[in-house]
């Protein structure tokens, strides 16, 4: 496995990944795609994961506007079928990287407490990632927004 | 004081009031001047309060992406000459009415924990805003994100 820089032609591949994880709603999807196809400029880092020359999965982090030191992880998915082989942890390892080399202190994560993103929690909590705070009902009725930090040395 | 929608024309008097403000620094004013400036279809509402035909103040608001019935609080900037009228107070009653009337359930707030914006935070929840989360040094070490709720009937 490598990671690399995002390039234009991965979107169809990184698209099929989103609908395949079942996580994503139609809304959520489209929004990543937006990111992935804003203008660089805008600020959103990548890093792609390649399995034998094809895309098995990416993250999407950038600065937190407003913010000293704090950045965002916006996304993270892998392809099912490569899921157990330690990529999304890789994937972690390099934004934390890439975020202190940059002299960021920390990444926050944000999901949902709906039962869907489980697995997603127990995947954060795993690689280390504390919850630090949670605001009822966000997403919808019963469904927290659920914030995690990882704090960088 | 009558309560009207954004004008082109009133960029230069709501930059003059963020400014006499004295709380918001350079970088939060550019962001509150793009929103200002940004493209009506990316959802950024406002109203703009005006006292004697001139701007006193305003509110951007808009719908949380990815929630259902959670909008969000973006700026509220009153006239430092104008403040102890209550147009705060109206700017928000005004908001919470549009939200309301277009199906959402809450209004969520970000504001910083820093000395600053103390008066800010005590105006919140004078208001009935509850404080529901918090970020620790979220903005910098030792600035707390502080996110506070509305919840409309």
């Amino acid at each position: 496995m490598r990671l690399r820089d995002l390039q234009r032609s991965d979107r169809a591949a990184l698209e099929t990944i989103l609908r395949a994880t079942n996580v994503f709603q139609d809304h959520e999807i489209a929004i990543a795609l937006e990111l992935i196809d804003a203008d660089r400029s805008l600020g959103y880092c990548f890093f792609v994961a390649e399995v034998e020359g094809r895309v098995a999965g990416y993250a999407c982090y950038g600065e937190t506007p407003c913010t000293e030191g704090t950045w965002d992880l916006y996304w993270i998915a892998v392809d099912p079928a490569q899921h157990g082989h330690g990529i999304g942890q890789k994937l972690m390892r390099a934004v934390d990287e890439a975020v202190a080399a940059r002299g960021g202190r920390q990444v926050i994560i944000e999901t949902a407490s709906k039962p869907a993103y489980e697995p997603t929690r127990a995947f954060y909590l795993k690689y280390g990632c504390q919850e630090v705070a949670r605001v009822p009902d966000f997403y919808a009725r019963g469904d927290d927004k659920v914030i995690y930090a990882r704090k960088l040395s």
